[in-house]
């Protein structure tokens, strides 16, 4: 996969969009969705989706990357308001090479700690949806206006 | 470091950004002063500094995390374009546990190729001076209005 191609409207992130795939939803306006990512990479792994037809950053609409990472600012407050992590890693990847997967543009926010190794991507295995769907429902009750 | 604390003015974007230490400038506007880090972790690397006095996206006023996603967007395309990259890391890490180690906010572009392997961030060394000028003016000629 390169950087460039023509977009895949069967990706998992264009079903969840369009309601046709089940996901931890967090947050959703008229810009994005964000959902808990179901192979976490440490606790809190969220994504956010921005709804823009868009494989990656470079045929992402300049008003949708700036909503988008509005959102990300807003929700990474949330989730360090609920988790309290020490840090907080902000990734957007373009291309396999790149450690993109899937291929509609997403951003992740990974909460980190001090005294916590990050799992690779998928290496930690498919986190509980369940457990998911309370944390995303914890994060979500924290966003601020 | 945690997420929250004071920022120094001692800082060195805040000096680059200044003009009172040097960088390989790529761009510069009233929003952000893009320049090409110093210990690359892939041929490319640049990093877009918001003008804001924040260390990290908690405290970063939204509208400028929206303008900054946009020059990386706009430089991202630009550093595709001369170096022909098969991917892209975007990141933006937020205290030490994420991998911050200047405390004034900031975004990694870091092209990928598939043949090549990245570097740990200054384990591969300091880049020379003037090969990341030419660098920078080559990117520079290729940012699209």
């Amino acid at each position: 996969m390169s950087l460039h191609g023509s977009y895949d409207d069967e990706n998992i992130f264009a079903k969840i969009l369009r309601g046709e795939a089940q996901a931890a939803r967090v947050y959703e306006d008229e810009h994005v969705l964000a959902i808990m990512d179901l192979f976490p990479q440490s606790e809190g792994h969220m994504l956010v989706i921005p709804k823009a037809r868009a494989r990656n950053l470079l045929d992402l609409p300049a008003d949708a990357a700036a909503r988008a990472i509005e959102r990300v600012q807003t929700l990474t407050r949330a989730v360090e308001a609920v988790l309290k992590p020490d840090g907080v890693m902000v990734a957007q990847f373009n291309g396999a090479p790149a450690g993109q997967t899937v291929f509609h543009i997403h951003f992740h926010i990974i909460p980190r700690w001090a005294d916590r190794n990050i799992a690779g991507h998928g290496q930690a295995g498919q986190a509980d949806p369940d457990a998911l769907k309370a944390l995303a429902a914890r994060i979500a009750a924290a966003i601020e206006a």
